[in-house]
C-alpha cells in the first residue's frame, strides 16, 4: 500500500511515533510511506516555537531507522495542509483525531479533481500519565515530557 | 491487533469484501477479527428486504474461508448499532464512510465509560462501473449487480 502521513513532529512524541509505526504497518513490506513535515514558514503559525525543519526531519529519520520498519519511505516538505496529497496516487492517509477534518477535505478535493479517494486511518492519541492526551502544546507548556510523564 | 467490523452484508458485495479483507490485514496473523452481523429484527428497519441472518452469515463464512486470511475470527449478532463495541477490549474499528459517525459515537461512549478509545479505519466504498458507489440499496433497486456491473 502507498501511505501518506504528515505533521510538524516537534518534539517527536509517543503519539507521533504511534502514527509513524502505524503508517509503516499499513504500507506493508512491499509498500511505501510518504511523511510530510511542515515547513518552518507553515509551522510558524503554531502558538508555540517550532524547531527548524532540518532538526525535526533528522529526529524522524533516526526514529525510522531504529524502528527496523520494512517499507520504502521518503520525506516531503508540507508548505500547506495538503502537500502532495491532492495529486499523489496513494491508498491510505493516516491522521490523528485532530487532523481527521483535513483528511475529509483532501478526499472532497480529490473527488472534485476526478481522483480516487483514499482510505483514512484515524489513530487515537496516546495518553499521558495523567490520562490526558500527549500533545506538542502540552509538552511546550512544560506539563508533560515527550513520553507522557507528568513534570512535577 | 483486535479488530471489529459490522454490517448487514446483504448481498455480500465488493465493498463489503474490501471491508472484511482490510479487517484481516489490520488484525495481522496474530490478531483477531470480530464480525458483527445485524439481526433480522435490527436489519428489518432497512428500506429493502434483507435475507435471513443465517444466510448472510453463511455467505461471509464462505468468503473468509476462500480468502485464506490468517487471523482468528468470530461472528456476533448485532441487535443495535453498537453490539459489543462499547464493552470489548479491542484496537481498531473498521467502517465505511457511511458508518463513520457510528464509530465516533462508539468512541464517545467508550470514553464516558472509562474505556480505551479505538483507532478508526474508514475504508472508501468501491465504485461500480458507472463511477458511483456500490451499495446494497443500488443492488436491490436492480441498478447494478454485487460486482458493480451496471444492469442494462
Amino acid at each position: 500500500m502507498r501511505v501518506m502521513v504528515g505533521g510538524t513532529f516537534d518534539p517527536l512524541h509517543a503519539g507521533h511515533k504511534k502514527l509513524l509505526v502505524h503508517s509503516f504497518q499499513a504500507a506493508g513490506s512491499g509498500g511505501d510511506v510518504t511523511i510530510g513535515i511542515t515547513t518552518d514558514a507553515f509551522a510558524g503559525s503554531k502558538t508555540h516555537p517550532v524547531r527548524p525543519y532540518a532538526e525535526r526531519m533528522h529526529e524522524i529519520e533516526e526514529f525510522i531507522r531504529e524502528s527496523g520498519v520494512a517499507a520504502e519511505w521518503h520525506i516531503e516538505p508540507l508548505s500547506d495542509r495538503f502537500g502532495s496529497a491532492l495529486e499523489a496516487d496513494f491508498d491510505v492517509l493516516v491522521v490523528s483525531e485532530e487532523t481527521y477534518p483535513v483528511a475529509v477535505e483532501i478526499n472532497e478535493r480529490r473527488r472534485n479533481l476526478g481522483r480516487k479517494e483514499v482510505d483514512i486511518h484515524e489513530i487515537r492519541c496516546v495518553l499521558a500519565e495523567d490520562g490526558r492526551r500527549i500533545s506538542s502544546t502540552r509538552i511546550h507548556r512544560g506539563e508533560i515530557d515527550r513520553y507522557g510523564r507528568v513534570i512535577r
